[in-house]
């Protein structure tokens, strides 16, 4: 037997394609040392193009996943992706208070392709019951303004940021990659104000997962016992290399490689 | 972007321990060079201890992951684990038709630790409309049983496996894990008889997901061109690998680890 990595539960969709959602999930934490737990949301139907059907787990199936996993296995992070639905976000935030472990929500509305993934209650149950227990919510810009549709278009991003730890969160990194500069500028805020900038040259390729991809790695590092700080830092270097080592499955987005350490390890 | 790896289609149950299952399957076929694509054919909720609840995946909505899957991503390998239901058996059963490569079926009718997960009609799909389209079927010793109840309880290996080439299958992989003896013996059969048998010393612990991880190897070796043979040896040594350096994350099974060859690259 080998030492017992430490164990990440995580709320997201099944993504067929294995780009984003639970697959990313499963990837990036094992890849990083941690045991991986699975709560599907939803399912979908999709290709490397976009989302065509988004199937919601029922409420009452969402918490006999958790609660199974809850009972059996000691839990060090959390990490919560797409919800099917406000009563996802209120199952997950009574999760999150049962375990008082560090939890990484990436507040998924849209998928990076633009595909409208929440209404309006989901929305609302991300700040009402779930920011309160956040450690890091991970939006892109698109999300940070879709969280607050009362904001003007143009509001800046550290007040965009500052509402967000108004609502609970105790770390916001709005992530840049949508953004239309030349670099990816990535910003971690904390209760005082921007806490650290990591810039990055932008890529030419639209990458699928690159998201919940960073938001599992922070919760792979949080689990392992790194500060804020430097899980935000280590994640962004992973993110940055499975991208490096992407490729391009189908005649859509390419997927990031989270398993590029192993290349010279095939048999 | 990294050269295009092969893509292998699953259609399997969610585990959310991520001991077996998609969740299996997606590390298995990514650690060993494929692209995981996942037709997601029942939800699950379980612990290391058993499964606690099956809820199939509606038949179309099993048809739209697929179909989505296929019409954008070129495939090299099918591996079928735990279907929903008859129907599920024969819309595999299509896609085998329609894709016209290798195609691994691991015929899961109970889990491991005894968990009944099939009845009888998705027994006669599997044999009716699904073994005909399959390369390589995996059973364990009470898998192959379970596939004929109307032969007698002490049939010989052989002439199970003789069955299974009798009802389309090329080859037969019946894998000893389950029997009692000193050694776990794995024999691979085609239709002339016994082609090769392996023999592996018999570890003490119980593992949760080591028939999805073989038959995933399998497939991945298939994939990237090896033949049978080569496919199922390497496919062996890889999971006597995975159970090594396998560990306990809660009160039951332990989870084989299907990454340990990154071991020394966690930063």
């Amino acid at each position: 037997m080998s030492p017992k990595p430490p164990a990440a539960l995580v709320f997201a969709a099944s993504d067929p394609v294995c780009g984003a959602g639970i697959q990313a999930d499963i990837l990036t934490l094992s890849a990083l040392g941690c045991q991986p737990l699975t709560v599907v949301t939803a399912l979908t139907a999709q290709d490397t193009t976009g989302v065509h059907t988004l199937l919601p787990v029922s409420a009452d199936f969402v918490r006999r996943q958790a609660s199974s996993l809850i009972e059996d296995i000691p839990i060090a992070a959390i990490k919560i992706g797409l919800l099917g639905c406000a009563d996802h976000a209120r199952i997950a935030a009574g999760v999150a208070m049962q375990l008082n472990v560090p939890l990484v929500l990436d507040p998924v509305l849209a998928s990076g392709r633009g595909d409208m993934l929440a209404d309006d209650s989901l929305r609302e149950a991300l700040l009402d019951a779930l920011l309160p227990h956040t450690d890091l919510v991970t939006p892109n810009i698109p999300e940070a303004h879709a969280l607050f549709p009362e904001m003007p278009p143009d509001a800046p991003l550290p007040q965009l940021a500052q509402r967000m730890i108004e609502r609970g969160a105790r770390h916001v990194l709005i992530t840049g990659a949508h953004a239309s500069i030349p670099e990816v500028i990535n910003t971690l805020y904390g209760a005082e104000g921007k806490i650290r900038a990591d810039h990055w040259p932008r890529l030419s390729n639209s990458y699928h997962g690159s998201g919940c991809t960073l938001a599992s790695a922070v919760a792979a590092f949080l689990a392992r016992g790194y500060s804020m700080e430097a899980a935000v830092y280590e994640a962004q270097c992973y993110v940055s290399q499975t991208l490096r080592h992407a490729h391009h499955p189908g005649r859509g987005q390419a997927i990031p490689n989270r398993l590029f350490a192993l290349k010279d390890h095939l048999p």
